[in-house]
This record gives C-alpha cells, structure tokens and sequence, in this order.
C-alpha cells in the first residue's frame, strides 16, 4: 500500500490552485492517483466517467465544480454573472442524469445567487465559495452522525457484511453503511467485515475491500452467491448498507443485490440496516413501486474487465443497476437524525421533525 | 455460432482413431474446439485442467479413459495385464481428487478385469470397451429420465432460472437440471431462462448460457445478484439446480451459491428443484453437515479472466467452491427415478427400492 487513502478525503477544494481534489476511483484498487481538477469540462468528466461516485461524494464534487466555473466568470454586472452561472449549472447537471445529489447540490448553489440578486460578483462568488465548504462540510457531520448511531447497534469484534461500497469513497469522508466501522476504528474497537465484490462493477472488491484493508480492519472479499454460507456459517452479526433513495414508506432502492442480501439476512435471523442520509428519504413517493429502475449496457456483465467476452453470442443479458428491498426486511434505517424503525411512514416524521 | 455443441456429444468414444472425444470447456464460449485424447496423459490433463468438468461428464471421460490405456498395454498374462491396469487407474484417478464420479466409473472399469481373473488381455479389453460404451450411455438414458420428470413439473413458455451448469457440458448429452429445457425444446416447447453468471467460475455465462442459445432457447444471463429482482419480478415460474452429493435426509450439496437461491426461491414462492442422479445420493451421510466443502485459491476470485487484479492487497478471501442447501429449502429432488418429495429420509428409500 504506497498510499492509505483514508488519509485523503474523497473530495475536496484546494483553495490554493482552484481545484477539485479527487481520488480516480476508475483506477483502483490497483493505484491511488489524486486529480486536481479546474476546468469545468474536466469536472463534468470526471462525474460522467465515475471517477468520483457515490450520491454524496456526487453531490459535493458538484458543488465544488460550481463554485469553481462561478470563478471563472468575468461579468460586471449581476444579469451576466448569472446567465453564465446557469449555463454552467446546466452543463454540469447533464453529467449524470440520474444522480439526485447532484441536482440538490446544483440547486442549493443556485440558490445562493438567486437569494443574493444584485449583489456584485465578486461577492457571489464568495457566498459560492462558503456554500460549496458548507455542502462539504455537512457530508462529513452527517456520515460521522450516522456512524455514530450505527456503532451504538455493533460491539467490538462482530462480523459485518455490506454491500457494494457506501464507505468513505462515496462520501467526502467516513461513508454511510461503512461510517460505524470506520469511527469504532477511531476508538480503538474491530470488526470483521465481509464485502460482497457486487458484480458487475465490483464496487465491494474494488472500493469497499480497499477502504476496509486501508482502515487496517479485518477485511475478508466473497462473492455475492457466498453471503448466505457466510451467514450461515454463524460468521455475521449485522448487515450495513447505504441506500439511492427511500420510499415514505422504507422501500429503499440500493445497488442491486441489496434485497437478496436483505432477504438471505432475515432467513438467518441476522439485523439488516440502511444507513440513509434524509437527503435520500424522498417522502413524495409512497412506496419503492415508484422508484425507477435504471437498467445498465450488458457489456458491463459479459465484457468489462475482462480479457475476453465472457458470453455467448445471442445471449440476452439483464442489467439493472439497482433493486428496491421491501421495508419488511429492513430491521432499521440510520439516519443523521437517529435511528428510524417500522412503521417507517411513522418513524420518518419523527426524524423530520428532528430536522427542523 | 459456427457450430452448435447440441450436434456433438460431451464426451464420447472415437472407436476408428482409439480415441477420447470431448468439447474444451476451458475454450468455452469464445472458441468451439473439439479435442481427440489418446494419450492417458492427456486425458489425465484435460481432466485435470477442467477441459471436461461435472461429475457424469468427468465419470465418463474416465470410463473411456481407462478402456484407451487398456489398449495399449502389451501383456501376454492377466496378472502382467491386470498391474499395469492398476497403475493406469491410480494415476488417472489423482487427476481430480474430489470428484465422486471419477472414482465410481474406475472402480466399475476395474471390477470388468476383477470379475473375470485369469482371462486373456484381448478378452478384458474387450469387455472393458462394451462397460465404459454401457456407462456412458447409462448416462444419457439417466439424464433423459431425470428429464422427463423435471418436464412434468413444469409448462410450456415458462420462466425456469439455473445456477451454475448442469447441461449438456457436465453430462454427455441433455445435462440433469437443463435435461428438462432441452426435452420440452425436442417436444416442441420453449422456455425462458435465467442463467446466474455464477461467480467466480462463470459457468452460468460460459457454458449454461451458451447451450441454452444453442438450443435456441430465450436465454438471459443475469449476475449472481440479480436473481432476486428477477423473480421479484415474477420472471420465474420454477428454478432447477443440479448437486454434487446429496445427504441421506435430502440436504444437497451444489455449487456455491445454490444454497442462496433455494432461500430466495422460498422468499417469493416459487418451487426450488434439485435435479439428483441417484448416484449422487449418499445414503451414508445423514446430512449436510458431514459433507466437507472445498475451498478454491483466492486468484479465482481476485484474478482469473481479468486484465488486472481487481482486488486490494492485503484482503483475504473466501472462496468456497460449494455450499449445502437444507432440505427444508428444496421443493423436491428429481432422481431418474421418480421425483422425491420430504421428509426425504422416506421418499429416498421408495427411489432405491425402484433401483433395485
């Protein structure tokens, strides 16, 4: 390991250069290679090729993006200021369609413009400046909250299966499902943590196992059709997994495969728990029948990489980057706010509550 | 597709060229290449290296096998006949340590000289080459058998979902959990079936996958982790696994991952069928507790088929090559003798009874 990545946050500003910090995340496991990005169009490639993913790290990485293209900007007036910033928010947001942080990032921006009309640009683009730190800054307090609450579930030494990588990688710092892990870390406690690979893409082999071996925790890399012996074996204490988006009433939609380990979970009588920031919790959709499901291009199972195709010709080939677990598997969603349990359309306005 | 592996036999006898016939799985879905085997020491390779895999195909291979080394043994006396025999058998049955059938189909090849000590060697080859003809075609008309009888279970235009492959590929022809699909094709029916990748050997996208289409069968190839979101979905109407060895009350040793989806299967309601040659029923083993997996290299699953590693240093793996699935999990285990239903302890000794 020539770098641990744990000591780099996953995005950052680095006010000296005018750039985005990121970790290529296309380029591991096998190198650490640290971007510094200025210019608006590597920003959007970087969120369109997935050097930077995740919904929260997305989200951030966006908001940096913004506020680096307002510097950019050289309008007198409040009128030329914003139509380039539009532009610019516009072109960004194209990146990835279906990333909801990224909008919600985008639009809190925007919002600074729009609730400071007339002001000079130059002022803007200091009030741009202190939003995107404070975007980046929450994502840090909100992943370290859930952690908190995630730990308080956990005793040192359990056995923790997860899924796909809602860790540090996915979020400016600590991740959601991995938050617990990483803070017991910092308190000197352990675990044994199991990671899916997550085929197709191999988030959990490629991500998730990185951040654990970096974190100097007991990583053990399976399968996904090894889960159920794992649990069978007596091997796992909890399930953690982060989450896209959350139905009013706890449906949650997460990497694909996530419902099978839900379901594998209740069978062995083993807690099942979606870490889930309330940015995700979307309370104007009643249930996970609502959630679309994006489906993803078959070379991603039967070619990516790979040295050669790994399947016939004329094969059909299903690829659904997501599936949605019922609120019935779910033992209980760990919010910034606090653990929320079932019934969630009843738990979710006390958390809300709590929010405001 | 230049040439469809349904025309051609798994494994079968070249009786002009004294030869071993089979299909390189290893070169499987890429390339169709069809190996002609003299040597015992090829033979012992593409056993070896998996060139010919699943347990009928492997039992056979070898049945063939050991007639061919027969052949070339020069002895005058049944003794200088019956030594060399031995060896050759010894040596052909290191090929692969944990393969049942291997052993079986030896010990029915050697039982040949066994049974008639003292005849001359142009005798014993004689009857050497009509046994490994008879076990080779004893596992056609089993898995034809095991055929009919999964057909029954099933309709016209249903989804059926496999893991793993036990087709055509793991038995010289029809295969015992794709036995069905390929029946109901010969009777003019078709199905739609999920082939899960299965990891990390890609059996399901190299081989199911591939003689599913070959049979012109509406095929589609899903990872691992799909499998829950395609029944969710109400895709599947049955799923048909084959085994490795089968306890005494019905517990079903498969490859990994099986175990996973007879809990999902169960989750959503569909039927869970074991399709189990009475051959792999071992009476002596009370359950699957008793049954000792084999754990595989790390490499299968960090490594293997990738251009790079696509897994941290550090991590450690675990790699089990099969898991057991209790019987409380399987709807029913189809045997060429009839379909047994639990409590198995009961249904099996009706099965044996038929043997008989």
């Amino acid at each position: 390991m020539t770098q641990n990545i744990l000591s780099l946050d996953t995005v950052a500003l680095d006010e000296e250069k005018n750039a985005l910090k990121i970790i290529d995340q296309t380029k591991l496991p096998g190198k650490v290679e640290i971007l510094s990005l200025s210019k608006l169009e590597d920003i959007y490639e970087a969120i369109y090729l997935l050097k930077v993913r995740g919904a929260p790290a997305i989200g951030v990485a966006a908001a940096i993006g913004i506020y680096l293209a307002a510097l950019e900007i050289d309008e007198a007036s409040y009128d030329g200021f914003y139509a380039r910033f539009k532009k610019a928010k516009d072109y960004l947001a194209s990146s990835r369609p279906t990333a909801v942080n990224l909008f919600w990032a985008l639009d809190r921006m925007e919002k600074v413009v729009l609730d400071n009309k007339g002001a000079a640009p130059s002022k803007l683009k200091a009030l741009l400046r202190d939003e995107a730190v404070k975007i980046r800054e929450e994502d840090i307090k909100i992943c370290r909250s859930i952690g908190e609450y995630g730990l308080s579930l956990i005793k040192d030494g359990d056995g923790i299966l997860t899924h796909c990588n809602a860790g540090q990688l996915a979020t400016t710092r600590y991740g959601t499902a991995l938050a617990p892990i990483h803070l017991g870390r910092e308190k000197g406690m352990n675990f044994k943590v199991f990671c899916d690979e997550t085929r197709p893409l191999l988030q959990g082999a490629r991500l998730s196992a990185f951040e654990m071996v970096c974190a100097g925790v007991d990583t053990t890399l399976i399968c996904d059709n090894m889960a159920s012996m794992v649990m069978k074996n007596g091997w796992v204490k909890a399930c953690f997994v982060g989450c896209d988006r959350v139905a009013a009433n706890g449906d949650a939609a997460n990497k694909i495969g996530t419902s099978g380990v839900a379901i594998l979970a209740k069978h062995y009588g083993i807690p099942f728990y979606v870490c889930a920031p309330t940015s995700t919790i979307d309370m104007n959709i009643k249930t996970g029948k609502d959630i679309v499901i994006e489906e993803r291009k078959p070379e991603e199972i039967t070619e990516m990489w790979y040295k050669e195709r790994m399947a016939p010709a004329g094969v059909k080939v299903f690829n659904p980057a997501f599936d949605v677990t019922g609120n019935e598997l779910i033992t209980a969603m760990i919010t910034e706010y606090g653990i929320a349990r079932a019934p969630y359309t009843e738990s979710f306005k006390a958390i809300f509550a709590k929010k405001e």
